[in-house]
């Protein structure tokens, strides 16, 4: 019951944001008894922390790791995957990470910590691809690996906010040009 | 009265986000009844739309076609206003288009409109700005000036969210650098 009433959380924190999902909301998409909801979380807020956890389990992050597929052409996939993701809901829902840390982290420094640590997580493993991609002379060297990282992932949160308001994929094109064009080219 | 509501609103939605701010509040704030309000605005998706251009005309957008100040300049200097304003209320609040560009447009097609029509007015600024920086030699001519603002944008938006969750200025500090030491560098 536990896992149905995170997975049901996770949909609807995506879709709807943190304040909007009600508890009861989440009870009923994962057809649990609300009273229930208090015997697996102290809080929406805990209920939160853990849906965030498992939202970056699905993102496939390990992928930035594989040694079988060139650093620049994962780094390609990696957002192609995100971006897919989006387009499939109707560009929509975005990055759970970046709408709790607009909707919800100066409210909740629990959920702050935990964007903080997901995004943490998400720049080190962007920031090592970025890195063998330098060795491998596939990526520009003059700028520092993490900085790079941190760059790319705040254009890439910004372009889902650029694309979910226009309902296009302009948003993406621009990311994907100028990011493979100009930031990391050598 | 409308004004009073306007200011209350805007400060309300940006602390909060949409749907925190209760209409309630608002007239709290704005020190008016809370039969009021709907004397001046059909809902609070009306009055978003409302603070949100106000949000717009308070941002100093102009300066950027400022012909008194260098471009790249004038452009450093919008980001650093910016940031300033973010800073000031301690490293909280971030963007009002970027938080209603995450909370609220997958769920109301008015205010999608207006925060896509904020972006894009926004943007414009900066990709004259721009086109004026490359005609003058600052910034680099290989990527088109709109794309290039577009981008930019994102990469502000982003930077905001990590910045938040950070609750430093480490993001600001890795803007900044990457922004005129590379995506508009020469």
């Amino acid at each position: 019951m536990r896992e149905e009433i995170v997975d049901a959380a996770l949909a609807q924190f995506h879709e709807k944001g943190f304040n909007a999902a009600a508890v009861k909301d989440i009870t009923d998409r994962a057809g649990v008894p609300k009273g229930s909801f208090y015997n697996h979380f102290a809080s929406k807020e805990a209920l939160a922390i853990v849906a965030l956890e498992r939202y970056g389990e699905q993102r496939r992050l390990k992928d930035l790791a594989d040694p079988a597929v060139p650093p620049v052409e994962r780094i390609r996939k990696h957002f192609e995957f995100l971006r897919d993701e989006v387009v499939q809901f109707g560009i929509t829902r975005g990055c759970l990470l970046g709408n709790f840390g607009t909707e919800i982290v100066d409210h909740s420094d629990p959920i702050r910590v935990a964007v903080n640590e997901g995004l943490g997580y998400w720049s080190g493993l962007l920031g090592a691809a970025i890195a063998e991609g330098q060795q491998a002379g596939e990526i520009r060297t003059d700028l520092g690996p993490d900085r790079t990282a941190r760059y790319l992932l705040s254009a890439w949160e910004g372009t889902l906010i650029q694309a979910r308001a226009d309902k296009s994929q302009a948003a993406f094109e621009v990311f994907f040009a100028l990011t493979f064009d100009s930031l990391l080219k050598p």
